[in-house]
């Protein structure tokens, strides 16, 4: 015998091809699964493939929905007026948790890196500016990431919006409130210094 | 909105609950899964289902198995006179990769232990009880984890095969192969000196 039960190992074999699963945690995981009752192994199941078909991208927005068009875009109470564009579905929902923005979304699925073969039109840049030829829009927030890539995407798509008459803006840089001034790194310190505002 | 949409949460919430993945890492997954192919997903829930479905114990040894009788108690090559008793599937693998054991196994699925509600008829003992009904057994070792709850369950089943006249030995103890003496805990030092060996 090589190993476990084929139909464990096959288990097995899919827990450890999930990111930041190693073998050990996928045995664990997949022995938990033994020991859960018929249903709940089903519910399990059911929840997987539920998720990639029910689960779709708003058709306005691109972040995830279980409905064409997702809550945020459907909502009267938002400011329509503009849109924030962020990276990933988790960003919105880290700006939701403030409490404090109150416009409407869009999510690029991704970030232009021509080292991992993903180009402008791998992400959701048309559907962005797509949204931008009525007059309600008045500004876009791009709230990519603070990286090289999320920089030269945020970059490529300001110069794609400014010539449709629609103002551009990005998060502002500084030093985490909170954070330790001692440990933070010297390009943070940088944008912070040139950021400083009156006070 | 609180969070991602519905049928994503319900993926969500059903990782998280898994041992060992908090509320990030089943995200994290949960967005693997949603940059999955259909196949890959459906071939995962049926992965799920599967192990649920198809894997049963092996009705000679408790040991996980596809088929009635797993491979290891039908082969023909294995020492049919000797079972090592371990408490967990993961056990017999363990002993597997040493190529070194000739015999049978019986996998307890467990120890007794009445702090959280185990008792001997949870685990299963009446099954190993049943394979020494007959002549072919002459040792049964006892390979139980080294820990209390281990060892009493170890006290417990020898007590029952003694009176069988079946041979009942336990699993050496002393300090692994390879460690360090001065971090080897008191109690495994006491019973490496009981245990010593003339050389």
């Amino acid at each position: 015998m090589s190993g476990f039960a084929p139909s464990l190992e096959i288990l097995i074999d899919k827990l450890a091809s999930l990111p930041s699963i190693g073998r050990k945690s996928a045995q664990r995981l997949a022995f938990h699964f033994m020991s859960m009752s018929d249903e709940e192994a089903q519910a399990f199941a059911e929840a997987v493939k539920n998720a990639r078909t029910k689960v779709k991208r708003c058709t306005v927005c691109c972040n995830f929905s279980d409905e064409d068009v997702c809550p945020i875009c459907r909502s009267k109470e938002r400011d329509r007026s503009v849109i924030c564009v962020v990276e990933d579905p988790r960003d919105v929902l880290a700006f939701e948790r403030t409490h404090e923005y109150p416009g409407l979304y869009h999510v690029l699925h991704g970030v232009i890196s021509p080292m991992n073969d993903i180009n402008p039109e791998d992400i959701c840049i048309k559907e962005l500016i797509a949204r931008l030829s009525g007059d309600e829009v008045k500004e876009v927030i791009m709230a990519t990431n603070p990286t090289v890539e999320g920089e030269a995407t945020s970059m490529y798509i300001s110069k794609l919006i400014k010539p449709l008459g629609v103002k551009v803006s990005r998060l502002a840089y500084g030093v985490p409130v909170g954070a330790d001034l001692e440990y933070a790194d010297e390009f943070t310190l940088i944008r912070a210094m040139e950021g400083r505002k009156d006070i």
